[in-house]
């Protein structure tokens, strides 16, 4: 069973890979993040690689007002953006992550960023927890 | 004038944005790196927020056989993939910019990374070189 990390928050879900894809577009939306971008990484790496590996998508997540505050205190910090929330299968096991963004943006050193890193690693929090409090829908 | 950061690696460019774009999708085809996503940041933040920044596009970036490796040895890793190339105009200047891939995998302290960080900060360090080093077309 996989356990939050230095860099990372999981829950492990008694839910499905499509549920709990669904489940955490909706918990994203919820707390003001858009989904930027998408990457189906178990289609990429099978059409790349002709590997086959468990069900695994990046979104890249963005609250908008977060966003524009923080590029406008740190100009490169689209290095690091947008936050990554990923709904993966590991040994059969359905589980969402995502990045710890306090320490991913304490990597800048500028606190500017601070209270902005602050106020996403809560939202990202919530939307874990709702996700994983959600009762499983048969 | 931007420079390099302890999170990324950035090179200002004698171009346009749209040449820059461009160089850089080319140099990162060059050093084996497809790009799984992509986000105008100026166009996303004028329609959800209503403001003017200037040009800035995150391009996600993905070597397959590294990618399959890291994420095999580090199965929450997705939290910090792809490594970002972000292409933007800051103060009229434009520059490129990549994740400083040693330093941000270097948060996982996980050694079977260590390898493939280097590896794929010195392609992305290639790459940049690669940019800022083409002559401007006319």
């Amino acid at each position: 069973m996989l356990d939050s990390t230095t860099y990372s928050e999981c829950r492990a879900l008694d839910a499905s890979f499509d549920e709990a894809l669904a489940r955490t577009r909706a918990a994203l939306a919820d707390e003001g993040f858009g989904v930027l971008s998408e990457i189906d990484v178990q289609a990429t790496l099978a059409a790349k690689l002709g590997v086959e590996r468990e069900p695994y998508t990046i979104l890249g997540a963005c609250n908008p007002q977060l966003a524009n505050q923080a590029l406008t205190a740190e100009p490169q910090l689209g290095a690091l953006l947008p936050c990554n929330v990923t709904v993966f299968v590991y040994d059969g096991q359905t589980y969402v992550s995502s990045v710890a963004a306090e320490q991913m943006l304490g990597m800048v050193g500028n606190p500017a960023l601070a209270p902005i890193a602050r106020e996403v690693g809560a939202r990202l929090e919530r939307v874990l927890g709702h996700i994983a409090a959600e009762p499983t829908v048969a």
